[in-house]
């Protein structure tokens, strides 16, 4: 990943957009500690927009809404706003007019049309939108807006994450600044996630779309938390143009490499701050057939709660990897497989090594692991981020609501 | 389920075998508290055998054996000798001559044929078997056995189980006993479960197979714990004849019933008894287009974190099932979903509905709960049982090998 070591772990401005994260009472409206809830992104004019969202067939009304927003309007796009405390999903018909009404409402504050606005939610499924506090609180979040917002905007996204999560690269005159929210519910497929992501780069809508969905390849959908897939998940660039650089079809690789960038260190924040996550494991699955193969070998052990516990152990339990892999639903032939912790060989070729046990399992106890997988059957592999199962994951999701 | 209610949940003598379980050191050898440690099942003369095993890729070495003995040697099996302590798993060529040697010594001191013998083995992954200790070990399970031997054998196949597992239903001059272990690595395919089942019925071994495949169908592949399928899952059924009641095709289906029964109240007392389980959940998925997208929905409910912390803390979040629903890859329509725990409705037509908050939540806080999601969408169903996600789950599995 050339852009990586770029990207910096926090906002900064991109010329023609503005953000806000203000404390509007939707928390407290349902009986949780009072906490900023609101957050509003408003660019200057009109910007290209592309969206990636969950696959869960059950999806949150706001979802559905910026679906077809984007589809109808991809040079028009004007707002994101997002609310925390009820994710607006399984809410029926009044679900979507709630999120149809807070849209037109924020477009009528900013002075743009009601469908240049795009809504996201998380928070609990099944309850509906505080609505009275929404309404007095989208024209303080409009009147909150400051170009260097984006703490306040990554801070009011946050659910059950300890800490907000943003990323910024220039490069080459064009920023990309991208805020989101994680902690649980993250799959391979998205993740109860939320992320908005501003560039002041002049693109079209079919290469940003293009950029955005290799990017969300190489990041976002790398990272398991717990093998859930919220209704929710939703990724959403916009880009203004004002830097007056044009990212034309040769420019393209090198826009989608920083984009990536920046999603991958949101991803990885989102895995590290992870409910009650204690380890950033990194699994490298290789030598598979495909690397479809791979990402899913690579996804059975990341969601095997046996293996999730095992690190949250520090035990160097392979076994148990040896056997999610076994599971994964992939041909595999144990008589092929290594597997190394760290640069520390464990099995190879199907055989238990003779390794020091001590050293094994100081290297499952550090805080940041690399666990590596040969099947031993082609050239192909994926890498996913992931993170153990510990007591306070069960703390958090035992009581959530409560 | 009209055979269930006859089954009795302790074991019975059945005509023409005898069992044991003593303590042989395995466990000790292997670094932990002493404890019964090695069972042995014995027919006075040959039986007729049907297995089900793993389907995990990476196959156990005692799996290996068995698939291949039953099916060469059908009508002449012996015996049936079960270890605990080490999984006897991704133990390349030794590991298969350990369990080759280990099932010869059986068959010479029982003075039957090695190949009329099987292994079974559950524990460690990667660990060797204790030979020296198995060695010693194997005539005094011989020594110790007895027809009324039952008990101590389910007490000596137990690993993070709390109680031994067994099973008992006679009819028509019939009996048919079983024994299981189980308590995590529980998957829709099979479990870290093994079970031992013998009947004094004479059937063919093709009919045995048959009833076998229908009862595991309905028992063992109906259960989830934690979602991981073991390299070990083995569920083996030998009968000796000697009731001299013969199981003919007519026969066959209420044989089965029997079977299946027996199955069932091994299968769910290993769910009751499953790694720090608190709750026992029955999940009906009805409306479902097919059976096979009935198992798919529920499948993905009951292996959800989300869904299994949120019972574990007694939280009726009844979003999160939806959610889980939604992820399992089936085509469903949020509208058309209904939700009930026990008898009280919580969504009607994807529509949340006006229910008692504290009296959903009693319903979600017993230790045995029933939900049903109906899909609205045909007329297939499925059950599956599961539990809860809890601390002590928690505990259990970062800590198992130390």
């Amino acid at each position: 990943m050339p852009h990586l070591e770029r990207v910096r772990q926090y906002p900064k401005t991109v010329k023609g957009f503005r953000a806000s994260g203000i404390d509007a009472g939707l928390r407290v409206a349902l009986g949780r500690p009072s906490a900023p809830d609101l957050a509003l992104i408003a660019a200057d004019g009109p910007c290209t927009a592309a969206g990636v969202f969950t696959t869960n067939y059950v999806k949150a009304a706001p979802v559905l809404l910026d679906e077809a927003r984007i589809k109808a309007n991809p040079n028009g796009i004007r707002a994101v706003l997002v609310n925390t405390a009820s994710a607006n999903a399984c809410t029926s018909d009044e679900g979507m007019r709630n999120a149809e009404q807070s849209a037109a409402q924020t477009a009528a504050t900013l002075g743009c049309k009601a469908e240049d606005v795009l809504v996201m939610s998380t928070g609990v499924i099944g309850v509906q939108l505080p609505m009275t506090q929404l309404q007095t609180g989208i024209p303080l979040a409009a009147a909150a807006l400051r170009h260097d917002g984006w703490n306040d905007a990554a801070q009011a996204i946050m659910t059950t994450d300890t800490k907000p999560k943003a990323a910024n690269i220039d490069f080459d005159g064009v920023n990309i600044t991208g805020i989101a929210k994680g902690a649980g519910m993250i799959a391979p497929n998205m993740a109860t996630m939320l992320s908005v992501i501003v560039t002041d780069a002049m693109i079209s809508a079919p290469l940003l779309r293009r950029a955005l969905d290799e990017a969300v390849s190489r990041s976002f959908n790398c990272i398991v938390v717990d093998g859930d897939m919220s209704t929710n998940d939703s990724v959403v660039v916009l880009a203004s143009g004002a830097s007056g650089i044009e990212i034309t079809e040769d420019k393209l690789e090198r826009f989608t490499g920083c984009l990536a960038a920046v999603c991958i260190v949101l991803a990885q924040g989102i895995v590290k701050d992870a409910e009650g996550a204690t380890r950033f494991i990194t699994l490298q699955v290789l030598g598979a057939r495909t690397s479809a193969e791979a990402r899913q070998v690579g996804n059975a052990i990341a969601n095997s709660p046996l293996v999730k516990t095992a690190f949250y152990g520090g035990d160097a339990n392979w076994g148990r990897i040896v056997m999610a892999a076994g599971h994964a639903g992939v041909p595999i032939d144990q008589s092929k497989l290594s597997l190394w912790y760290d640069d520390l060989q464990l099995v190879a070729d199907g055989m238990p090594l003779r390794y020091d046990e001590a050293r094994a399992n100081a290297l499952a106890a550090q805080p940041d692991i690399k666990v590596r997988l040969d099947l031993g059957l082609g050239s192909a592999e994926h890498t996913i981020w992931t993170c153990d199962l510990s007591h306070a994951y069960v703390d958090i999701n035992g009581h959530y609501r409560t």
